[in-house]
């Protein structure tokens, strides 16, 4: 049996609690598999006499989380404190500095600082796990750093964003609103008190921008991912979206294109068949592309407790190893800025839903605008209703680029009879 | 850049082949996450003058790979001709006596012989990489190995063989015969000329012998693996099973019980609207159900060129990184002789299929016999005929130990009106 491995740990919330508890419970495990054991030293959050329902009295405790990085006793330190600057940089870089690995699970810090902290940790031997950071407990980092390594990737996409999906099956489902079932995932705890980041599509960015620099040996470049949330799909696009053979899902997209890389987290209509389009509730899916494994899925809890102590744990089962692997699959000093490939040049079919009053020459209208722009149509649908009243109208486009049916739409704004702006979501045939 | 790590490869059919594009076309990628180059010195196979497509001028010939394995300038030994002992065995071992890693696709070898090879690798400081043996280009081995490595397994399951599931989604697609859809198979090469290891599980059963062991820390034990293959499912009892909500796939679970470890490789009657249930064609799937992570989903190609090359690569790669992991999760000397809970003890739902004269007083016969074993029904489906013909009588029972069940079929086999032997399939309701 090898030295002892030691962790502090910062940040006692439902992660950090369930890591101790995996630590704790599966020791004899953990210690058989590693050749060595792994022993909690530190502690670190806010409030020291909040009843976390574990046991810490083992452990030493600091309130300063900087303090613990820089001074505990320990071989790794773990940042389960969030944000994306703030005490979680400030720990992570000290913890950095003074010569310990760092676990984290922060998808937030490592998007905006994700090039620099591995810079630093690799810089000094050292490396960062986060594989708790994307996915929750499905090895996906490890997968692409490793287990698909000799591959080209040509795309990588997936549902990175269990809140937004449980919201979108649940409308789906019960065909209620987005504001209803939004309030009721808040109550029953699948999403927080405040929900911009998931809803918004942002925590999704976060963690796309992590595959994509995975995926191509790129920076991070958060602000090069196209962020649409799910704030504006009505009951009604899920309905349509279903009478064409869709459903609705927020989707994360990073692929390579004849213009550079395209990464995009956006809602999307995607086939129901699709692995995609299968996974319904708070589940998670990443599909990987490659030029020889072909399409390789990967499907589990992407949020949770265990899940993401899982993933927690297993990075630090691979340091206790030896197995210090390049943060972002290629060694972090000869990461390459991103050639981004701008949305505007992005091309697909497109999902179009018009309110207009139903008035004669109102088809005709919008249908000369579109073929004027040169958005050639694959399907619509219109429901009659009274003459004179307001009636959606349902456009499926064939293959578009984005740039031309931006303009499109920009030019349907103001056809005559139209009611509210038009609603244009993306199309993956995945 | 490192020091260059030399590669020989014998056995040069599909999966060779593959693996020298790989590492021809992706060799920049390779070296850029591996921080080494990796180069081919050396190739062996049966016959030096076949044309198989690839340039093979600038490496080292070896008509006999014990030779190559022994005397190669190479590094790393990659073993991929096949066959549970043998060339196979002896150029593995004779690799591992010189010092050599080893890669290998081979499974048979490794259901076999996976313990005492393990221990020689192991202890020489080397390792054996067998990512391309379970699942094709899934990287299953590396997340139970390291990705979920701090959970309990609770059970491991899945499709794991594509000819298997290629026939079985046909006739269910098409509603024709086994022997019919499995001629057609082999015509299309989705099947070997000898197709008894696919059709019979036992592909599957070394494989599922090899993620039992990674699961549980145990020896390898093929001889545990209880083993059926798919032969004897006809089209009636897919239509059957169909009416029932139930696809039948050949699956192998390994699990935890109350009497130890069950492993088993069998046709089953799984949900459709199951991960398992809805993966078709030659695809592969493993399900992964830990005690913190719950459950991880993993798909993708399980055989071909491409997914078993990138996967064979990827051990290169790991070997080039210096990750060289316990061949079976924890190091091979501690490996336990695994507790095998007999299939007896088994307990749950079963498919039961008999085919009787329509006359007065079977089904009562049959109920009587069934309800004095104790087994209860959960559901019965009987379709009239003309009276005196035969017909099927499908029943699917509530949970019962498969002890009681076979008592049970042994006693209904003399049933009056019985025409031909009783057909039980198991069913799992993933």
């Amino acid at each position: 049996m090898g030295d002892e491995l030691k962790i502090a740990i910062a940040g006692l919330g439902t992660v950090g609690c369930g890591l101790v508890t995996i630590l704790e419970e599966n020791a004899s495990l953990l210690s058989a598999r590693t050749g060595r054991p792994i022993r909690i030293t530190a502690v670190s959050a806010r409030d020291r006499s909040k009843d976390r329902g574990v046991d810490l009295s083992a452990y030493e405790w600091f309130d300063d989380a900087v303090e613990m990085a820089s001074n505990a006793d320990a071989d790794v330190f773990v940042e389960l404190i969030g944000g994306e600057a703030g005490i979680a940089l400030d720990a992570t870089k000290a913890a950095l500095a003074a010569g310990k690995d760092v676990v984290t699970a922060n998808k937030a810090m490592l998007a905006f600082h994700g090039t620099e902290l591995a810079r630093l940790a690799e810089g000094k031997g050292h490396t960062i796990g986060y594989e708790a950071a994307v996915a929750g407990g499905i090895p996906i980092v490890k997968a692409m750093r490793e287990g698909l390594a000799a591959n080209n990737i040509d795309r990588v996409y997936g549902i990175l964003n269990g809140t937004c999906n449980y919201i979108l099956t649940t409308m789906e489902v019960s065909g209620r609103s987005f504001e209803d079932v939004l309030a009721e995932a808040q109550k029953e705890g699948y999403a927080e008190a405040d929900p911009s980041f998931d809803i918004g599509g942002i925590d999704a960015a976060h963690k796309l921008s992590l595959l994509a620099s995975l995926a191509y040996g790129t920076e991070v470049d958060f602000d090069a991912v196209v962020t649409e949330g799910i704030e504006r799909i009505g009951a009604g696009d899920i309905a349509f979206a279903d009478e064409f053979g869709y459903r609705i899902k927020l989707v994360g997209v990073a692929q390579k294109t004849p213009q550079g890389i395209e990464q995009r987290v956006h809602p999307c209509l995607v086939p129901k068949r699709s692995v995609i389009g299968s996974i319904g509730g708070v589940f998670n899916a990443v599909i990987v592309e490659g030029d020889h494994v072909g399409q390789a899925n990967f499907v589990g809890r992407g949020a949770g407790e265990g899940p993401t102590a899982s993933a927690v744990a297993a990075d630090i089962m691979d340091i206790a190893r030896g197995l210090r692997q390049p943060v972002f699959s290629v060694p972090a000093e000869n990461l390459k800025k991103p050639q981004n490939s701008p949305i505007s040049d992005h091309e697909g079919p497109y999902y179009l839903r018009l309110q207009v009053l139903d008035q004669p020459g109102v088809m005709a209208a919008i249908t000369v605008i579109l073929g004027e722009a040169g958005v050639s149509i694959d399907s619509i649908i219109q429901r009659s209703r009274a003459p004179g009243e307001p009636v959606p109208i349902v456009i499926l486009t064939h293959d578009t680029k984005e740039g031309t049916m931006v303009a499109a739409v920009d030019r349907l704004k103001d056809a005559p009879g139209m009611q509210e702006p038009p609603r244009l979501i993306r199309i993956e045939n995945f």
